[in-house]
């Protein structure tokens, strides 16, 4: 099945007609996702329960859609418009239909909510309830979650090979990386080697001593100097993202607390691994990383103070709940989830260390994609 | 004034209460635009009417926005959150107010509509509204209009900066472009480049041979080959982005049919330039090019399939209207903002050219900050 029909077969689930994706200026990923090409100007996309899929793009991106399409072998009619009084008038009969879910999340700031969901721009939602008064518009969120939260295994293929190919990048770092070259040109040779493959998956976080004290760090043009260097950052190729954390030290010998907070993230990283496995709960893993981070002395709700991991997929943070100790108990890990074990310790005035790989949820065990070091690299 | 100090001043003019901002996942530029760094998980900034701003980050934000904030002079609270009980809670008094703007257009499929100010997404503002039932919520697209649209002299200075340095690296191309190389292979050391300075401001549309004919072609793993390159690209360094489109051919001198298209589409984008001036309609530049593509006896209808410009600045399709000749004529253009001037040729089953400049928008005339080759360049 491919990805219409897959969507179409949960739409039948949910009772729907059909399911809407509006997107401007790359504002709904899902886009993306079902065309296989990236379609910036305002666009449709509906997907229907009785089969008949339509995609109502502008003129000038008509024709790359269309063979797009056509590659994947998705059967849809592209139907172009030049004006939106135009495109107004092609919408409203295809759109004529009981109910229709659209790319919405609900309780978003409720812990058990569907944020994953929430796409749809305010202004675009009242304009097509404007279109189609009477119809019943329904959160897309069961859709977005059966197509994306457990990958298929053409999607782990995929994830296994940016995975290995993302390290075989990052294990060079230590061959051309020197004290006194900016951030970002650290950031640009990196993401230079990815773009002849596939493309950033986000903006890579490259921040020398005091910067790696941010997790979010912007990088910047600061000179890279002795001391502690993080670099989080990740590729895309094809359908899967990579994620991944190392940590370096520059320069003469790493002090002794660098390296005991090192190993002992290696090692909470580990215990972690233990949990992510189908059937857990999500806030299980990163109970237990803190646990042990507690354990050996470390103040785990004052340095350790983001989530212990993220959905990874299509994008860098993908669809379905997050890993983290607040997290609620209904969210439940299952099969070919992806997910990345993070956890970091940061003192604000003085440098962080983040350690993070990818694992796939398996039945009775994780496998770990990628794989930082066991002990600090020494640049 | 800074621009808290602006919105500010907007905000009263507009009789409302405070402006928020929710952006998630970097889902609002407009968080960009005013904290001066991104901020990638869920934060809500408020912009008070009575100057008591905040901003409500997740702790691991908070430190570096707090910084960027007092770098650049801005009096705002940060206050972090840890959960999302936590952050209702704290919210709730901030916006405890009448009349609050929000990220949201006004009619965005009508021809004098707000698209510009769509940035909240649905579930978000049912949320908001839900902690909130008695506030009313007005559009933000005055403030984001008024901070955006026409830009400072400061702004400018960035523009020009930031297109002196693009122009600068597409020079080099001759130099290292080769037939056999990807279409992936340039952008990724087109970007490498700009990396370095600033960053890419959207992913460069390499187009070889036929896919010169896809206005908006995604850069392949095709090779170049001989013939048409089309190279639509762009750099953001400060405040400002770039947007330049050169079209090349490789190899042998270019047949009479490129050339002569090439020639008319430099003379109707310099005819166009005329009309780039304050006071005037947008829909005048675009109608005039047009015409004098018909006049040399281009059929423009079917082979100038797209809008003549967009508005340019902090993003690459920047606040305002199109300039195209099927635009409202109620939009006008103002001094000081900033549009692409980019007519383009496309023959589908064969290949496209398109020249692309951009300019500032002035009293009597415009200000051309870039400049396409005048006789196509020959690689």
């Amino acid at each position: 099945m491919n990805k219409f029909e897959r969507a179409q077969k949960i739409l039948k689930e949910i009772n729907g007609d059909g399911w809407l994706i509006v997107c401007n200026e790359d504002s709904d990923i899902n886009s993306k996702f079902l065309l296989g090409v990236e379609s910036h100007a305002l666009h449709f996309i509906f997907v229907s329960t009785d089969g008949h899929h339509k995609v109502l793009p502008v003129e000038m991106e008509a024709n790359m859609i269309r063979k797009s399409l056509g590659s994947k072998g998705i059967n849809a009619e592209v139907i172009s418009y030049n004006t939106l009084k135009d495109l107004i008038s092609k919408l409203k009969p295809i759109i004529n239909r009981p109910k229709i879910a659209l790319n919405f999340g609900e309780n978003i700031l409720d812990p058990d909510g569907t944020p994953y969901a929430d796409y749809l721009q305010v202004g675009a939602f009242f304009a097509i309830k404007k279109i189609n008064p009477n119809t019943k518009f329904i959160s897309a969120a069961p859709i977005i979650y059966g197509l994306r939260s457990q990958k298929s295994s053409e999607e782990l293929k995929d994830l296994r090979n940016v995975c290995k190919a993302t390290i075989e990048i990052l294990e060079t770092i230590p061959n051309w990386v020197k004290v006194g070259m900016t951030e970002k040109e650290v950031m640009a040779k990196l993401e230079y080697e990815y773009s002849k493959l596939g493309k950033p998956s986000f903006p890579a976080i490259i921040a020398t001593g005091i910067h790696s004290a941010d997790p979010h760090h912007n990088t910047s043009t600061k000179k890279i100097e002795p001391g502690v260097l993080l670099i989080d950052t990740g590729m895309q190729i094809d359908e899967m993202c990579s994620d991944i954390t190392w940590t370096f030290w520059i320069g003469n010998e790493p002090p002794e607390d660098f390296i005991q907070a090192y190993q002992t993230l290696y090692e909470a990283k580990e215990i972690a691994n233990k949990y992510y496995i189908a059937n857990t709960p999500n806030h299980i893993p990163a109970k237990e990383c803190r646990k042990y981070l507690s354990e050996k002395g470390y103040d785990h709700e004052k340095l350790f103070f983001h989530g212990l991991g993220h959905s990874l997929g299509f994008e860098a943070h993908d669809i379905g709940s997050r890993i983290g100790w607040k997290v609620s108990e209904h969210h439940i890990l299952k099969e070919n989830m992806v997910y990345t074990n993070e956890p970091g310790l940061y003192w604000l005035d003085k440098w962080g260390i983040r350690l993070e790989d990818d694992v796939i949820i398996g039945k009775d065990k994780c496998e770990q994609v990628t794989s930082v070091s066991k002990e600090p690299i020494v640049i």
